[in-house]
């Protein structure tokens, strides 16, 4: 079933699939004009799904909180993914499920009333950062401007599109010659960046911040894969000094998978190299796309759709 | 030059006018996908822009600090709002301007990179709380769960689409029964609601908070207003048991104008309609927009654009 007017990206928008360059959002949704929504992306390697079932428990979960009812089940939205992937041909795919709190009608404010949307694209594999970059290892600054959205004024559990904090933070990293910033808490707590997690290792140890952070797959994914080779990792609250000093410094996203960084804050790490312990863990993350229990094959024959009105 | 297909809103939309129920954005503008924008609202009464001049210099101070660079010049942006309105036929309208980071190409991750977008639409006046609700006074609550988002993370008076602590405001509103909900900041001050500033009013003095919020247009110009009638307006910290003890409380926003509480927390204020002082404000307000220094007259005749590639 792939065909190539969507080998660019195949999007689903209002019970349509389209070629993703024409797919867009009606401009009265307020999943635009409030960023009223939550959405989730997987990847697809190899032609296979990775974690699919994690990444929709956390959807649900997050349009649950936001009191949304998406105008298709999960079943059928995860077959609408199946097929947006399949039709594109993409083997190496970044797939993303959007639910908004949809559009107003008749001048009606009740946000409770409004009939919510669902969308979704398939589109090329997105990198952070490509995977020759990430052999030289990412240039990281902690971000001295902007604080991350505290979790008293939103959920970052719930993920989200409102990157006003994170968009300074990068602005802040490009000033000070550096490719991405990760941004701190009221108290100094180092939280997460535009797009991805931290990990900092130190003296045998990992550490992740425990919360004021999406809780990411591919997060989720590093800390089970250390567990297996008997690394310690520890969810708690990681200072900024501690991140200065730490052996290692990876960044975890669905879009670049496990990230070295070599340089924070000008000062390079260790003998600059991408650290040891990281890179393993880079390899494991890739081999366990193969791994039975986490991986949903995608068929590019045969839809999984059959009809959806 | 008022068409028909328009009379529900005219958009403006790369470079084409359309009709509103058409208009879209790209769903790979980071405008939507990371809320990376900056907007303003203006009104239209009776066949006039109010304060457009106002609303277009916070308009552009906003894309600066974004370090946005526009595809259209600041005048041309004008025109086009000036023809949506126009091509509407509204003599009533709630009009946007808004300018997004716009979309990555080629899997380019420099935001700096990115081609700005411009987009705009006209759709009948919208009210917050419409005439008739607004004399019988709105039922408000000081929100107890989320806090507005602080100003160390995200600027309020870059106007902006992050809603995700207004939205929460809202729902606790309604599971209070209450019609909307003001958030406080993590000192306790009084701050803003979803889409509206606050005034008290007490003791023959207004009192409205200084920062945490967006600058309204709305809100300056009761400053002027009171000003001309010798009532007092301090613009300081607000707390919230300040605001419960209050004589009045208005609210003020582009979308209905000068409006009326008369509960707050469930407690009624004072006798239960609305106060005397915020009514002559509102009075003053309506007639404010018939004034020559604040209004810029809409020729619906003749298209104020004559040609934009």
């Amino acid at each position: 079933m792939t065909n190539s007017i969507y080998s660019k990206g195949c999007a689903w928008i209002n019970g349509e699939f389209m070629p993703v360059s024409e797919a867009a959002i009606p401009i009265a949704d307020t999943g635009f004009t409030h960023s009223d929504l939550t959405y989730d992306v997987v990847s697809v390697w190899n032609g296979k799904f990775f974690r699919l079932e994690d990444h929709l428990n956390r959807f649900e979960r997050g349009w649950k909180r936001l009191r949304m009812n998406p105008p298709l089940t999960r079943s059928a939205m995860q077959d609408i993914v199946f097929d947006c992937v399949a039709k594109s041909g993409l083997r190496e795919s970044y797939v993303e499920l959007i639910v908004t709190r949809g559009i107003p009608l008749d001048g009606e404010r009740d946000i409770r009333k409004f009939a919510n949307c669902f969308y979704a694209f398939a589109i090329p594999y997105v990198w952070i950062a490509k995977p020759e970059h990430q052999l030289n290892g990412i240039n990281l600054v902690v971000a001295n401007g902007a604080q991350r959205i505290p979790t008293t004024s939103i959920d970052p559990t719930v993920k989200n599109f409102q990157w006003g904090d994170l968009v300074q933070g990068l602005f802040e990293a490009y000033d000070r010659d550096a490719f991405t910033a990760v941004l701190l808490d009221a108290d100094g707590n180092v939280t997460e960046g535009p797009g991805f997690n931290i990990f900092a290792y130190h003296e045998g140890r990992l550490i992740t911040p425990p919360d004021g952070v999406l809780q990411g797959i591919t997060r989720a994914t590093v800390i089970d894969l250390a567990d297996e080779i008997g690394i310690p990792c520890s969810i708690e609250p990681l200072s900024a000094a501690q991140l200065r000093t730490a052996d290692e410094i990876l960044l975890t996203s669905t879009a670049g998978g496990v990230m070295p960084v070599t340089v924070i804050d000008g000062q390079t790490i260790g003998d600059g190299d991408p650290g040891k312990v990281t890179m393993l863990l880079r390899e494991m993350y890739w081999e366990a796309h193969e791994r039975v229990q986490w991986t949903s094959q995608i068929n590019y024959e045969q839809p999984a759709l059959e009809s959806i009105a």
